[in-house]
């Protein structure tokens, strides 16, 4: 028999879903009968009648001449439970956002995360020095009002790109929201709807999700775990499809981790400068290299203006406070004009506070002691992954960063280890998520940025044993 | 004869121009021979030589076992003057970023802004807000430090939501970088590159950019200044194009001012519904009508999850914070994955400002006298408009928001006006960058929000006289 619900009631249930998730909680003030009849063109008597019922049910209480209020206790606020990821495979794009979801999880060892670990930055100090700006900001009112760059920020960034090989001037330098935003508009400044543009394989999800964003289709390049993008299959593909741009990390690739050397960079420049075809390189964690010194980016090989380099602050020394920048050579006209109309008036407090922070003097000291600990802190997980997992697993340690690749024997499912190790309250990022063609099913990528801890250790044993049951 | 420049000179030549553009400053230390050879690929000798040059020329000077610094004194820091926009039209692009520009005048009487003025704004309020909780997310540390929207901020938008007509729960919205990343994550999420998607003409310049950033055709719905878009050319453009989806703005349409009746907007959802066409609705500024009451968003009559509700507090609030959100409907999980790739830990401390404002209470009292102030500013710069243009000018003052569209005798260009009044110092709007067809070339957009003054009177009696002379 069909259950029939009446206009009243369903209006009734549909309040009461919104105490039940809290978006009305006990002693809100729910719509007056007249402002709730009109909004939704019903009948104050059908309003009335709803009211009427929720207070039957206890739900809302009524107080004389002042409306209706959410009555009672209410269940205790969300917990981790209804966090908790729902661990069923649909898809490559369903994979990755699970995946994503679970840096979310409270009690869990999270080596899953793409972000370092926030013990790791001056996050105290960047705070004090983000409520200064935002407090000149507003004494300022409406005269500063307005989007605008932070110009002392653009100096210092072009001060470190001269330290590393590329000149400029600030007129050079785009500022964005953080390096994705960086990678958006370049890639719309220098391609089309419809467009090839190459990419390195294994690759950030991120990163292909842009391309998708924009319509382009990916072109995957053989990239080694440690000498990073095939030169000469780079060479064949170019050939071979109208690659209309690359989209590349030379250092510290993400996930592989791979590192460029000096004269491979330099060959990639000159193999695209030969086409025209702009590289853009995303150096996010160009400054996290453990020892010896700052690998020059392919930037620093660049006459013909086709690299768009971009960067940001959130590796270094700010997560969460989306700085990013570009210098995108040839292109920067093109690419200022696509950052204006995304998102003009934001991150001006946040610009300034690093910028300030940049100028104080303190960024080479935290920088130096940010790698010294990123150091320790891999050595320590890679060390703790060849003790525990089965033989036959190699573990790439990059030579910079906080990621380490780790690759199980072939029979071994990453995406068995992910969810078997989600239940066992550790989180490991599958290599499922790197590439829809499945190319990496026995890989992990792990984050070390972590404090180190017996627990970790632990934690790695448990995955460890879980790959060797899987074998 | 042509000058030949050694390797040396070069190098010394652009380290000059970083110092005469001020990239490097007095006092500044310059790289270290070594460092920036290495850097370069150049031999110390070269950088030596180059270092030399500029220590002959006066430009920098050595210092003991310390290295070489920037010398002497420089020029006054960049002033207005370089910020002085080239009069030059170059398309429609070139010259509605030419206007946007002139949003940085200083000095200049600013009638073109998009932006509401900030001194109608509690900056001093949320900037301590801001200061508290970027304090409390550093305090954290890094549990927190993940994505996360904030779910209070999340509770008080579905409640406002409510009162407006339609509910939901927390899960039907999802949190974006201001209202720009709403429309452009809900564009994508509806439509693929190449897909025509229908928008009211004039159009906002950002919202066609939107379009084109995602290779999407626009097809224009002519619209009128009070009621609004179009419904019969809606109609008809549904039945001749393919279209994928509509981006209007229902209630003080940007930049016409106009509002659509509730009955038209009733007959708009209903109208796109018997397509199952989506509506992204853009309501940024539903919240700031001059009297009466609040009008219904066409959000409100949505029974097939079929509108896309884009608003943020930018215009409400806090101009700058970009804090904007959408209920997408039926739409929401795509949207929700678009944004994940966007732009993923931005704004964590604006959100959790904006939460904690709108939970003590001072929201709506605020809101009241910003709609006053809105309505009298606007009154008294449309007096101003009437009093001192030429005959033949209309002024369509809309019911809400703080700007407003003054229709010129068709003779008069709106480009001359445009031009001639930034030569005296006061900037306004030109219809020529609401449409590239060119079809307001005699109108002018004004943002009415700053403090009124004799000046502004002034400054419009300037522009009308400027009007009256190019009949």
């Amino acid at each position: 028999m069909k259950k029939i619900v009446t206009r009243y009631q369903a209006l009734a249930n549909e309040i009461s879903a919104q105490i039940r998730t809290r978006v009305l909680r006990p002693g809100d003030r729910i719509p007056s009968v007249r402002a709730f009849s009109r909004a939704r063109g019903l009948s104050s008597n059908t309003v009335l009648q709803a009211y009427h019922l929720l207070e039957d049910r206890g739900e809302v209480r009524a107080r004389t001449r002042s409306g209706y209020y959410v009555a009672g206790q209410v269940s205790p606020p969300a917990s981790d439970a209804d966090a908790t990821v729902r661990s069923k495979a649909s898809g490559f794009d369903e994979l990755a956002y699970e995946v994503f979801q679970t840096a979310r999880l409270r009690h869990y060892v999270r080596f899953a995360n793409a972000w370092p670990s926030g013990h790791l930055y001056p996050l105290r100090r960047l705070s004090r020095a983000v409520a200064a700006s935002t407090r000149r900001l507003a004494a300022d009112g409406m005269p500063t009002y307005y989007p605008r760059e932070n110009e002392e920020l653009k100096r210092v960034i072009v001060r470190r790109c001269l330290e590393w090989g590329f000149g400029g001037t600030v007129d050079d330098v785009v500022i964005t929201a953080g390096a994705f935003e960086a990678l958006h508009v370049c890639l719309r400044a220098v391609a089309q709807p419809g467009d090839a543009v190459a990419i390195e394989s294994a690759t950030l999800y991120g990163q292909r999700r842009a391309l998708e964003r924009f319509g382009l289709r990916a072109v995957e390049i053989p990239t080694h775990p440690r000498d990073g993008v095939d030169l000469s299959a780079l060479s064949t593909a170019l050939r071979k499809h109208r690659i209309r741009a690359c989209l590349f990390m030379p250092t510290f690739q993400h996930p592989l981790g791979s590192l460029m050397s000096v004269e491979r960079k330099r060959e990639l420049v000159r193999l695209l400068a030969a086409r025209d075809i702009p590289l853009i390189e995303n150096d996010v964690y160009g400054e996290l290299f453990h020892g010896g010194s700052r690998p020059v980016p392919a930037k620093a090989f660049d006459r013909k203006g086709l690299v768009l380099y971009c960067s940001s602050f959130s590796k270094t020394l700010a997560p969460g406070y989306a700085v990013g920048w570009a210098l995108p050579g040839r292109f920067t006209r093109t690419v200022q004009r696509w950052k204006w109309t995304a998102n003009t008036l934001s991150g001006m407090p946040n610009q300034a506070a690093i910028a300030e922070f940049l100028q104080s003097g303190g960024y080479e000291h935290h920088l130096r002691r940010l790698r010294r600990s990123l150091a320790t802190l891999q050595k320590q997980g890679v060390q703790s992954v060849l003790r525990h997992f089965p033989a036959g697993t190699s573990v790439q340690r990059p030579e910079g960063g906080y990621l380490a690749w780790v690759r199980m024997p072939r029979q071994v499912s990453a995406l068995g280890v992910y969810r078997l190790a989600l239940e066992s309250r550790v989180t490991v990022a599958p290599g499922d998520i790197f590439s829809p063609e499945g190319r990496y099913a026995n890989c992990l990528r792990l984050n070390f940025s972590q404090e180190w801890s017996a627990r970790h250790d632990e934690a790695l044993r448990t995955v460890g044993a879980i790959a060797a049951s899987l074998r």
